[in-house]
């Protein structure tokens, strides 16, 4: 099979997958009369905002399609390779992102109350296998379609400086989707859990609340829709910087950049086929042990990939040369292996400083007895310690990498972990799809033991999370690395010194970025959950009989003022993303490749630290609630409380949009790159 | 005059002022029996704690010249620029830092209750009168003893090469007088407030509570000995850092290099005369405004010092070249006005992220009435947006003082900030000296009237340290790009290019150190203020007729756990920072240059927002207690305080020790540099 035939083939297969498991979850029964209603609210609500969502980005996608489109025009040097082709590129990409992305929450929404329904007809197998199910659609939806769009435009346009276009598009939408999905959700949560549990003292996903479905539309938007979107991306862009630097360092055409360019899309069509044999793993397992299943899944898909890129570096690769050091056809190979060791690493640093289970949460849940502020003073330190491991391990593999395949191993050490993107999106979605289960469990008035189902597939899900955080992460590292290289050798760059000024100042401008960039987010998230709360408030205030249960809140209220918040919070950001990297390559195009690095350096350690913040005082706080310091109702439990309130912002919208950020500013930076050149 | 004789009479002329204030502020009564022996706790607990912190870090001083001292011998190259030369260097520069801290911290203790008793004999003016002297001992303590040590130990070995041993030994004990103050004076500080504060309800600085004593003892070791010892530090490296540029890109004995080595000595020595007239500028115009005067002040000595160095430069300087370029005689002029105008807008941003007056911190008041998360994550996002407009200015003026002077001109712009040092410690090191006597007012229950006047002349230094602070963060980020710069032509490096694997992950490891080194603090400070809270509880808890102030608590035990606390705190950052850079400079050369850059661009936008969080989080709280959004005793007081006791450490503890976390390294990179050539 060529490089076009085999993927075509394989994200085709991976549709079809997503056919079947369409109509597996769709048969099944929706629950009783509550629980549908229920599960139609989240539905409405999410439609309404990925609508409204969709609608501002398209305007954005059409000014940004339209500069690119006469930028050879309006520069005056109609050779430029951008233009009209660049455009259609980055309109597609953008289009597959927001399908893949509509796709899966539809499906999400649909299986809350079906997971459910399933929990309390057949216990945690049929409620795993719903859930699973769900995910995956979601999971194969990004990987296919990806791989489809990425195939297609390549097909059409037969040129990898095209496809970087592609690229861009799915990266533009990626930060709008995570950003405004991230606002959406925890400006809800936050103003949830805030008046809810502290103020009124009422449980979690307690009907009475107003803010509830907001939450759980929330889980939907932004867990599931924006971190496909957000994958899809990572995923593309693993994939384009391959092939960029096999081209921007061998040059277009040359033999063995062909065959470079090619080992990816080859890689990633075995990628898909192993996803959904490793998800079809999950569901035939997953009776017993769900936490064995999915990590099973997770291991099969990996070695499957693993083993299959052997066979296809070894017949189709090349050995080739760069400057003046050649290497050998197995290296990327050995550059692929590197990323996916240091991913895994990452994945279990991220495991043990955010788990109940270890020294760290413990003691943050301990901490959590002198007060909030002791908390979030500890909770910051947790993550910030966090970030030691990732980093060196980060470094090293890009050395290891650099060794075996010089910078074209780096970006394929970021698609080693992402050739299986559709089975790390399916155990990502998995979670929240589980968690929305759980709170219709609650608001529908179930049985316990069927919340504690849920709870149960909700709680394993985050361990099997981590992993895929940890290649989040990694592979957003690598791929920027790798897209900046091409930017560099695009615009020309021979040398990028650190002592030379302009390089030096575009380190601390970029360095600065991420930071900057988190307060619009920050502030824009306490926007948002300052109106919830005062609407909150309102409704308990006013509305006769809310708190006795006696009348329905108005949640369609709310879910308004998180759709509004969310738009008018991204716009800000995106904009800054997308000015600033053109700002500067005009200005001086080294001081760009220093304002790249920059971001990816604070970028990664802050998105780290975030993370893991945020994910340590989560678990602080369910630490506590299994009765340990005083469990629930105690001081600690207070303090716990504001600590995983300050953390939910960090771990779900500012650290994961932290990552686009540094990975579309390199894409962009690329794509122009002929228009900075002196 | 020679460049040794100008700064040896200035530095001695500067001692003399010494001996005046220190006569002047010693001949003051101390007021009343009770004040006294408030007076005299501080006084023994600050001494206990020095003479603690002094013996251990003698221990790591006696290590570590050691090494420096053996390091021809142990590399087996007797030709090496180290061994027992540097050693002596190394072991001044800590010896004179710490002499410095000993000297303004013992007159600061003493300036508490002799400050109070002037706000009682002569009002605003008396009471301004003993605070400043006893901060200019401070002031011109620094200035006077780093330059005459400096001087020495350039007199005496006659090489600038082994003048950086001395800047090593002060930046050494600088890192250790800033992260044990700050772990003493704010675990005691965040113990005092949630006990007293929070728990207790009683007010600030309240007799009855246990832990202020130690708090009041925390501001003089941490804000007046660990400051004097930063800023020491600062201002001996900035010089150093012109100095080793100058030889290392011209070579030793260049004529040209000869007098670029010695301008930075001529400025000093006028430094210090306009750091003295600007103090008698304050002491006789500061009756009337205390704001002006202050203000007054360090415009006069750094309009002076300015003016002094037009002459200087255009008399003792001289035109070179470095690389291709050739650079006017004036040129180190112009970028050190750079470095001067950048270091003031820094501070003007700081002032105004962090000052009731403007908006940010009255939004950030605004939402504390949502309760503390809201509080924390709002004041985080205020110290991140703070920093997009210093970190461009900054980034700017490496460009432009580049621009004029190349490296050298870098290295200038930092110094140019910080000749006025005396100047600059002294208004910083005022503030402490109010704030104790306000606490000693409050304690020995004084007239509201006499705690009103030291909370006045406390607020007014606070927007006067904004500056101080602006140059202290500016400085470091100059400082710290001249020496790294040095170290990579000592270190025979041509190209650092940031696409070379090792130059990229060693920028991802350093730009992960401060966030690394930040939670060992955390942790540190957090320790500390568990074991004082316990401390303070259990007082309240088993001493009768405490809370009833029938009886005195016992302050002793909790000067003495903040002592241990900090002892054992500060080892771990200190050792951290001594050993990455050694081993990451035996591994490859490249990477620790790229290390060096990577601490710089994350440390220094890291230090601003935690600086401008914690300021903006303690203002927030001022603004209420001034009776906005509720006033004392509000929710949003409370979140306010929360929010305050989250802020300290960020502002008082991590924050400032950064700046020397980065310094540090960058001068043990450049001495040590002979060692890592290949």
């Amino acid at each position: 099979m060529s490089a076009i035939t085999a993927p075509l083939v394989a994200s085709l297969v991976g549709l079809l997958f997503v056919v079947f498991l369409v109509i597996e979850v769709l048969r099944k029964s929706p629950g009783n009369e509550l629980m549908d209603r229920l599960s139609r609210a989240v539905q409405t609500g999410a439609r309404a905002f990925l609508k409204r969502e969709y609608s501002t980005v398209a305007v954005v996608v059409a000014v940004v399609a339209l500069a690119i489109a006469l930028a050879p025009l309006l520069a005056g040097n109609p050779n430029l390779p951008l233009g009209w082709r660049t455009s259609v590129a980055f309109i597609i990409g953008a289009v597959v992102s927001a399908i893949a992305g509509y796709v899966g929450m539809s499906i999400a929404t649909r299986a809350n109350s079906r997971t459910t329904q399933a929990a309390v007809d057949g216990g945690v197998r049929g409620a795993l296998g719903v859930a699973v199910s769900a995910g995956a659609v979601m999971g194969m939806s990004v990987a296919s379609l990806a791989l489809l769009g990425l195939v297609a435009v390549y097909w059409i346009f037969r040129e990898p400086a095209i496809v970087n276009g592609y690229a861009m598009g799915a990266s533009l939408v990626a930060l709008f989707a995570r950003t405004g999905g991230g606002l959406f959700t925890k400006g809800a949560d936050m103003a949830a859990d805030l008046v809810g549990k502290v103020e009124a003292n009422i449980p979690e996903d307690d009907p009475r609340n107003p803010a509830v479905i907001a939450d759980n539309v929330g889980d939907n938007v932004g867990d599931v829709a924006g971190l496909g979107a957000d994958l899809l991306e990572s995923y593309v862009e693993s994939i384009i910087a391959s092939m960029a630097l096999a081209v921007a360092l061998l040059g277009f055409g040359h033999v063995a950049a062909e065959r470079l360019v090619q080992l990816p899309l080859f890689i990633a069509s075995a990628g898909i086929i192993a996803s959904i044999l490793g998800i079809l793993f999950v569901k035939a397992v997953g009776r017993r042990n769900p936490q064995a299943a999915l990590m099973g899944g997770t291991y099969v898909a990996a070695v499957l990939t693993a083993v299959a890129s052997w066979f296809i570096i070894r017949n189709l690769g090349t050995s080739f040369t760069f400057g003046e050091k050649t290497y050998s056809v197995m290296g990327p190979f050995y550059a692929t292996v590197a990323g996916i060791a240091s991913g895994v690493i990452v994945g279990f640093v991220s495991e043990f400083f955010t788990s109940g289970k270890y020294r760290p949460v413990r003691n943050l849940a301990e901490s959590s007895q002198m007060g909030p502020a002791i908390t979030v003073t500890s909770g910051t330190a947790v993550g910030m310690a966090s970030t030691a491991v990732p980093v060196v391990v980060i470094g090293f593999a890009v050395v290891i990498a650099h060794h075996f395949s010089g910078m074209y191993g780096v970006a394929m050490a970021a698609f080693g972990m992402l050739a299986t993107t559709g089975m790390v999106v399916a155990v990502d979605s998995y979670g929240p799809v589980a968690d929305n289960a759980g709170g219709i469990a609650e608001m529908a008035k179930l049985d316990p033991s069927v919340r504690k189902i849920t709870d149960n597939l909700d709680a394993v899900g985050n361990t099997t999370a981590a992993i895929g955080k940890g290649f989040a992460i990694g592979s957003a590292a690598f791929a920027a690395i790798g897209l900046l290289t091409a930017y560099m050798v695009s615009a020309g760059i021979k040398h990028a010194d650190i002592a030379d000024p302009k390089v030096m100042a575009g380190l601390l401008v970029g360095g600065m970025l991420p930071f900057y960039f988190s307060s619009m987010l920050f502030g824009a998230v306490s926007k948002v959950a300052f109106k919830m709360i005062d609407e909150v408030r309102r409704q308990f205030r006013e509305i006769p009989g809310l708190l006795k249960g006696e009348v329905m809140p108005d949640s369609a209220t709310c879910v308004d003022i998180s759709t509004r918040g969310a738009i008018a919070g991204m716009l800000g950001p995106g904009v800054l993303a997308i000015l600033v990297p053109v700002a500067v390559g005009f200005y001086d195009p080294k001081a760009l490749a220093g304002l790249l690095v920059g971001a990816v350096v604070t970028g990664v350690v802050l998105g780290i630290q975030m993370a893991n913040s945020g994910g340590a005082m989560d678990n602080a706080k369910k630490y506590i609630e299994d009765g340990n310091f005083g469990g629930k109702g105690s001081e600690a439990h207070k303090a716990s409380v504001v600590g995983d309130t300050v953390g939910d912002p960090l771990k779900d919208t500012v650290g994961p949009s932290i990552n686009i950020l540094i990975k579309l500013m390199s894409v962009i930076a690329l794509v122009l790159a002929p228009l900075f050149v002196k």
